[in-house]
């Protein structure tokens, strides 16, 4: 059973696995002496949550997401529209957040296709607000999953800004998936346009500003103490691994059960 | 040929495809008058790049991420791993970053299964320190994208701490992919080991030691000015697209051609 799924992904258990040996040698051990953080070590100011908020115009921050696209491109650009102005509104600790550092983000993590980067800034933004669940405080991490599940469903992208760099109706497509390449790939597939024309660059520029849009709408709702978790994808209780919910896609020739727990 | 590749991926047209409507509605624009940031909001102080580094310890660096994976799992971990010893041998703008807040990372960003957290984290590393691309300075980038080809390519995991809390052999399993779902899942298919084991928490933690152990070798030498990419994965001029080089294990029936510039 465990070689037919195998058989089934086009990949042999011989490609996966590796005898120790070519790679373990750079990791030799040597002597460590017992490694405890001291006090300056833990614990940085900026570590105490929830970081102070005000509530945001979500078309002001989906514009200013749109604009900044063009310059440190999905992820830095999500980060950007809500910090940039909270720098104004409130100071620290949004001055002291390295906005630019996360152009990196960009085409799934620099040009690899894995999360969009307007997903992975919106779930930045999300948790270094609200705080890491080890707080004890899920929201964070509630509205990053409800932003995965709302990016793989809409019709994307959602907001048109103002003025837009390409005047002409930008196609929408769903994407079914949070992945750079699976979300790009079918609306180029769609739109019929290489990576490098002006449609594609302003039909990511406007799906980072619907990110940022909608992820300022939760944030405005959780601030007035509303917000209720949308998103119901729990992979690891359904699906016994992580996982996204677009199995078929890529498992069309049957998707491998998981190993679970012996009962 | 278009409805042939579609036909290819399992996927009809009418699924990807949606009319303005539905969502569309959630962003109707309203006036905004035009935005322009002020001094204050833009070039936050830890934005001047390179930051101060100095060398560490690959296996103490690896033995602080092992442990901090049962903390704040494999994203955070890598990040802590370098900053709490850069928090204690530099200072700021080390103390000033809030590394728990990406506990989020784990699972593949909140268990959906898209990058590995380990990878992301070393991304962020690399790019915190070294600066963005838009700086003109590439080997932040690089060392991410080197870091992405390593860990497609290497026996996994590749580090053993001298204490770990699983005392039997992790089997080692190679993913040829960053992302969460494909790495931890051909190890738990390898292993038939389940998500909730002991042995996978400790394969992830180890996972995420190994990466931390590359990183830091790669940021010590790009300290001491002898840094060479070795990644030479460039999806977008060779593919046309944003993407992971193991195409068919997705597109088994076929890769489709992403549209191309016209000549």
């Amino acid at each position: 059973m465990r070689n037919e799924q195998q058989e089934q992904l086009g990949i042999s258990r011989r490609q996966w696995m590796l005898g120790a040996g070519t790679l373990a040698t750079t990791a030799a051990l040597t002597h460590l002496g017992g490694w405890l953080p001291s006090a300056k070590a833990t614990g940085g100011a900026t570590e105490k949550w929830p970081w102070p908020y005000e509530k945001l115009d979500p078309t002001t921050t989906a514009e200013i997401a749109y604009k900044e696209w063009y310059r440190i491109f999905c992820g830095g650009a999500v980060i950007s529209s809500v910090f940039v102005q909270l720098r104004e509104k409130v100071g620290e600790p949004y001055s002291s957040f390295p906005i630019d550092a996360f152009v990196f983000l960009e085409g799934g993590i620099a040009n690899w296709g894995t999360i969009c980067g307007s997903v992975a800034g919106a779930n930045m933004v999300a948790n270094l607000i609200i705080g890491p669940r080890i707080t004890g405080v899920e929201a964070g991490h509630q509205i990053g999953t409800d932003i995965m599940q709302w990016y793989c469903e809409a019709a994307l992208p959602v907001f048109k800004p103002k003025e837009p760099k390409v005047r002409e109706p930008i196609i929408q497509t769903i994407s079914e998936s949070p992945l750079c390449h699976v979300s790009v790939g079918k609306w180029m597939t769609v739109a019929d346009k290489p990576i490098s024309s002006p449609e594609r660059k302003d039909r990511c520029a406007r799906v980072t500003a619907s990110a940022a849009f909608h992820l300022v709408e939760l944030l405005n709702t959780w601030k007035d103490g509303k917000y209720e978790e949308v998103g119901d994808w729990r992979p690891n209780g359904e699906y016994g691994m992580n996982a996204q919910p677009n199995c078929m896609e890529c498992h069309g020739g049957g998707v491998p059960q998981a190993p679970m727990v012996k009962k």
